[in-house]
């Protein structure tokens, strides 16, 4: 039996931060403004996942008021909302992801996202999919006020 | 046979409206505008079950123009899109949501939501998700003019 | 074996431009900026096929930076896409898309619409849905600046 799951994240861009998008460090003269590293793709993915098998959102699980979750590389709460959906006995089958931002073009660091995000979720790099748009300058994304991420998934019922 | 589908959700949050979401009322100094209730959750999901099966849209079925639409409870909606699902041999899989909100903070009401998206669509609670994010103070929803919800569905074909 | 896709395009409004949306020209007063023919329904559905498969996004397989899609009519970049579909073994299930737009209305183009895509797809109408919403004239969808839409598709590889 398969399950699907819809994730969107939001964070602002401002100076003085660190851009981690998709586990991957990227040069840029701002950085994306949050509790954890910030990470807007892997974020998205985490809520996709946990609302495929509706396990609540990564700000019930990982809340931003929680001290052990300041400044924590996101990668860990990707490994750990798959291991909450490997223990209901689902397994992905694909993710798709679109990231909305007006600068740094990401392009190449695509592959890289997605081979860190396959290796957590334990599928091939085939299976995993990072795509980017501009917003064409429009609105805060337009501005470089902040970027967006949103992840769809697919899940599938183990040995079914 | 399995069917996809994708609802997206609008509405103005306005003083001296009541704020309905995913069927709850839930206290706050602002409402949500519009012809009917304006639950911006049922609408999004109202979307996504008749778009999966190319039956139009909630415009199109239940248009803001009728005067047999206003302020009515958008848990009547949802009852009269899922008969459409119903009618084509089709049942829920699941349903996975996101609200954009920058206030109030709603989870405290999610598991009501789910309990009332899963009554009229014949599910468990366990494939209902409603998740929730704010858009960190950004565009319309940061600040607080409006508020957004996303929803998914997957469908299978009754008795395939 | 299904695999869900996932697209979002934007475009920007403009005077002396035509308005091309879902392969077919509709009378404004504006019209949509862009390289090509600022197709924003068939970009976001080209982009979701891509991305059910990892294939990149429609910006690497259709730079915009490339003379050879200046102007292209996007039903191109769809047949393309849908190439690129077929080649690794997957069909069309269904595809369930939404435009973000505060006027004109596109109600009555909806079928055409989707007559071109299942065309395009080689599936029937019924496996395609076009929705359409206001923003509630929030943000720049609802100064009219522009429009924005979203695309979910399903596939499922060939002979399985």
């Amino acid at each position: 039996m398969y399950r699907i799951g819809f994730g969107i994240d939001f964070h602002q861009l401002v100076e003085g931060r660190k851009l981690v998008i998709g586990g991957v460090t990227i040069p840029h003269h701002k950085g994306a403004l949050g509790h954890s590293d910030a990470d807007v793709l892997l974020h998205a993915i985490c809520d996709a996942l946990l609302g495929a098998l509706a396990l609540g959102d990564i700000g019930i699980h990982f809340p931003n008021t929680d001290e052990q979750f300041k400044d924590i590389d996101s990668r860990i709460l990707l490994e750990k909302s798959y291991e909450l959906i490997k223990q209901k006995g689902y397994l992905v089958v694909n993710v798709d992801s679109s990231l909305c931002l007006e600068a740094p073009k990401i392009k190449k660091h695509g592959n890289e996202m997605r081979a860190v995000i396959a290796s957590i979720l334990e599928i091939s790099q085939d299976d995993v999919s990072v795509k980017a748009t501009t917003t064409e300058k429009m609105g805060f994304v337009g501005r470089e006020e902040g970027l967006v991420a949103y992840a769809t998934v697919l899940l599938v019922r183990q040995g079914v």
